[in-house]
């Protein structure tokens, strides 16, 4: 029986400001990646938003990002590998302690934005990544592309790792996202999205931008929450799975 | 026998900023009170101070501040007690998780400047303080002095206290601390700093502002290590008490 | 014949965070208060925010806050008078900078949140603000309620002053806005608010939480724009404005 | 008569966090760069430090730099040029508020850490800083390297602009300073780097790494104030000068 996880990212409010529809969401997912007070959220959002993963089942990961509030932590840092590796090291302590004030323990790291992103590609930065999850509890699963640099150093490290797949983008020959930049990089057509989701799942195989069809890994599928649209479109990817047999479950009970 | 712990503020660097002379005041202690990033210190510094203190076999505790950087988490915040308790939680996570992976386990609690200063007196900050040490770890110890409202919510609410005194400061009636403001708020004369220090502790005593004897009870003496001159004090007191046959102990020997 | 300004707190967006729909409510304003990146706001913002107001013919307004984005500046802030001069002298000169820009003259100073209700109450506070206007440019014009004791500093230094008035909110027979704590403390009646603040332009009175009539002058009504609901009941302010033949001008022309 | 203007980075003081002998280097110096509350300094540095250079009789440049106080606005960061625009002209309007209040008019412009070298190598960020410093006033100098695209940004818009050298750095071939990381990056013998900023300022020429002699302009020396090595040594500079009858002077005067 095919078996997949769906993660989302949450808790991404500050103080005043609002962003995203975390109750609403939080209803069709099974990971939850928990935003930790550096690119987004506060000590007051990271308690509600685990306490409302726990209430509904959902499991907690930390999703940790460079200190940039106002760039919402898509901005490339050129930060030392020994600060990154703090610096996770400080967002998933924080981010535990309101997990193990729910009755949950964390469950997985995925980093954020422009931090996961030069992490795909920079070996050093995914090393800082990897380290600083195995400093704090090597059982801790990271969530990555399987294409990833950061997928390489967890396997090479022995740390148990998960790899992310996107509904709504196009991929290049390599297995990487294509760069939001270039046209045809989000898949727009929402069957079409499902479709691929499925074939991933089922088949190990998408089609990439150029036409040719690549392997790939979808241990967990990540869906957004920033909207109405998006909300509905993660209930649909939920049904369609569910409809089709696919079991979806935490990345927890996927790797144990 | 008498015991003591001795305590100091540590790792309230933060990046290229450099405050207190770490490595020379943790010689002489037994309790670090470690920033975590709030109104001092970042990841970077909190990692190798905590590293710096498991080194030494000093016992660290943390010691949450305002989000108050520029203030130094000196200025009164009139935050809501549900902020002021999902704060520290934060900060006793963040510690915490350089503790493990250093080999240590969290010791204690010591809220740093304005925090302290309100808990000391309002009993709704103090009780939001000690909810969040009880939600994280109801073992860890609060440090505060007996006058405290923190002192009392601990009491109230089971959580293991140890009361601190301070050596070069002068003291109210009531056993609360004469205000910097106030003429001889500071005692200045060293000899009679360390006499007073040993009496405290041998005999529960010590001689308020008014002249009048208070009882005085010391866990735990706070020391300074933001200069030469503070070091060299910190080291004098530890020689004073060592000489005196009190031992110097960390908090949670002394409470075992 | 009756004049009245009209203001609003605008740009309060920060980085990837959205509040606020400044480009409608700005149709209705004569006077902007923008957000200067201390309690809110950011260089991006404050930029696009004051080139919308500069073509929608709307003056602009500095409106300095705490340095506290996660509170949005409504937490009291225990800083020192001279900290306040040179914070409220350091947030006009960054949003001067984009009014000069955009090719107008920084027409008035409005605190904001817990700093306007620190300078309602307390002298030292209100004397700090007045102080840092005047060292900017004694031209400037502070906008605050005529009981506040912003206002008593003004009048007492020469600065010009505009006496600002509350379309949904109920006041104490001293002048001073009842509690939001308190019951009846917000006018939820849209065509009672109208009333009110038509009264208040054209009699300068109004009517107490008490029951009781007051002396209250009305220079500017200050608006919200923080939702649909609320851009509609600005723009039904103006429409009554016009209608009752009271010419709706900003507080430059207002004071000239 | 050869003249030349020494400039120092100074106000990099934040809160309680104590950088500089400010005080003692500015008897040296025509031109202060003073932080702008980014990645360093704060509105009460800022006051502070530009009342002491009217008091010294020193011109005061804007030192803007990135938004990370953490890093000291050493991390590259990758904003957009519109952000670099407004968030350079942002620093420029809250330092040039304490200018104008102490009597001064701001003189120039110089970019901080990694913003100064992006700038030097990317005409994009350069042109960004340049478009800043012209929006707010295009009287005012930028200072930087002749060989940094910020200097060619400048004369192709026909700000005006001056030419910084450094008395303590290797330069390549280029005219570009050698990395730091490299050896012999930095000229510890202070005899040989007084004979060359002498060479540099009479001359127009310097012994680059490689042994070539090359073509530099020097409009400005920068020296350090963070030591007091550093300010002895900025003292010999301007001793040396002026015994060799080169006139000190602010790049006011320079370029006037």
């Amino acid at each position: 029986m095919y078996r997949v996880d769906l993660n989302s990212d949450l808790g991404e409010s500050f103080g005043n400001y609002k962003i995203g529809l975390d109750e609403e969401v939080l209803r069709f997912m099974t990971s939850a990646n928990v935003a930790c007070g550096f690119h987004a959220s506060d000590p007051v959002v990271m308690e509600k938003t685990v306490a409302m993963a726990a209430a509904s089942g959902v499991e907690v990961g930390a999703h940790p990002g460079f200190p940039d509030l106002q760039g919402f932590g898509r901005r490339n840092m050129a930060m030392k590998p020994y600060e990154i590796k703090a610096m996770v090291m400080y967002q998933i302590g924080a981010i535990d302690v309101f997990c193990r004030t729910a009755g949950l323990k964390l469950q997985h790291v995925k980093p954020h934005g422009a931090l996961y992103n030069m992490a795909e590609k920079d070996k050093v930065v995914a090393d800082a990544i990897t380290d600083a999850i195995i400093a704090v509890d090597p059982g801790l699963i990271l969530l990555s592309p399987a294409s990833s640099m950061m997928y390489k150093s967890a396997l090479e490290k022995g740390l148990p790792a998960a790899r992310e797949v996107f509904a709504d983008r196009a991929y290049e020959e390599d297995g990487s996202l294509v760069s939001r930049s270039k046209p045809g990089a989000m898949i727009t057509d929402e069957d079409l999205a499902v479709k691929r989701v499925l074939r991933m799942i089922k088949e190990g195989r998408v089609t990439a931008i150029t036409g040719k069809d690549i392997e790939i890994q979808a241990d967990s599928v990540c869906v957004h929450g920033d909207g109405p649209k998006a909300v509905a479109f993660a209930g649909r990817i939920r049904a369609a799975l569910e409809e089709d047999g696919i079991e979806v479950v935490s990345l927890r009970k996927l790797l144990a």
